[in-house]
């Protein structure tokens, strides 16, 4: 699989990724092992810092290892994933090594302790921040300590789930920019 | 504009439509007056109860009359309401009544004391579940108690907000249901 060439962006302006919604891939390590998983439910919360909160199910393996290392990194896959994002989200870290078995590159991290997702087309390296809802909605705020960007496609057809199955596509672009009050922009 | 006839939908299965993370319109009431803002921080947290988070920046009028009233509805607008939407997003309302000014018909909810947004595809009457994080993040936990969808289309175009007045449209489809494992489904 191809590897997009990407370049350091900057963490307060992940917004233009991650708000848009998109399933990501958020891959993780602990003690020599790694892991990925599927998920989409996730939010921005501020640009700088730049947090972003992500609900993790606790019947994941990446659970326990997220929790433990404090890191992460949130992973975009663009539609030429579709096939492996839908196998990652169908297999489970506990019984086997998805990087391996799926085909895909880790690679280093620069500020965590957990892979990059080599084939995606960005990659947010992750702290976590605040585990204040952990325990009650298994809801953790990370901070976004680095972020890697390929430089094209500039709007990559993502993929957003709706639940059965069923992935709605993004990728085609309306601006209204003329619109927008100065302040509002940026 | 046009008013989409609705039906009682689920309210364990709102993901359908707000997990793909579309741009929302979320009206409030309090005191005899109401408001709309734009929204496109927010995710989905749990299915049963139905529980979505949302991140309301404490700048907006919305955010006082939310906290206050300790309810609100989440609108889905559909790319037919584009520029309202910017509209809504480019004004407050200190200074107009939104329903007014852009010719929105403000429905009256069964369950919360806040309009639905007639001309949306979908209204998710909401009632305060936690603020826990409202004060450190102005975070909102709401649970879903109501929800109305129009029935067509199954799968409207949709509005995903990337900053600098530029959206994403997500309309498209792709299935891979037959890839998954039937416990991930539904």
């Amino acid at each position: 699989m191809k590897q997009p060439r990407k370049s350091d962006f900057p963490v307060s302006q992940v917004r233009r990724y991650l708000e848009p919604g998109p399933i990501v891939l958020v891959s993780s390590a602990l003690a020599g092992k790694t892991n990925i998983m599927t998920l989409g439910w996730h939010t921005i919360l501020e640009f700088s810092p730049s947090l972003v909160g992500l609900m993790i199910s606790s019947g994941n393996h990446s659970f326990e290892m997220i929790r433990e290392s404090r890191v992460c990194v949130i992973n975009l896959p663009t539609t030429a994933l579709t096939e492996t994002v839908v196998r990652i989200g169908n297999t489970s870290g506990r019984s086997i090594d998805k990087f391996a078995e799926f085909g895909l590159s880790a690679d280093a991290a620069s500020a965590v302790d957990a892979p990059l997702i080599g084939e995606c087309h960005a990659n947010f390296e992750c702290r976590l921040h605040d585990d204040a809802l952990v325990d009650r909605y298994n809801f953790f705020i990370f901070e976004v300590v680095k972020a890697h960007v390929a430089a094209s496609p500039k709007h990559p057809e993502t993929l957003h789930y709706t639940g059965d199955g069923v992935f709605m596509v993004s990728g085609k672009i309306i601006s209204r920019r003329s619109m927008f009050r100065p302040e509002m922009l940026g």
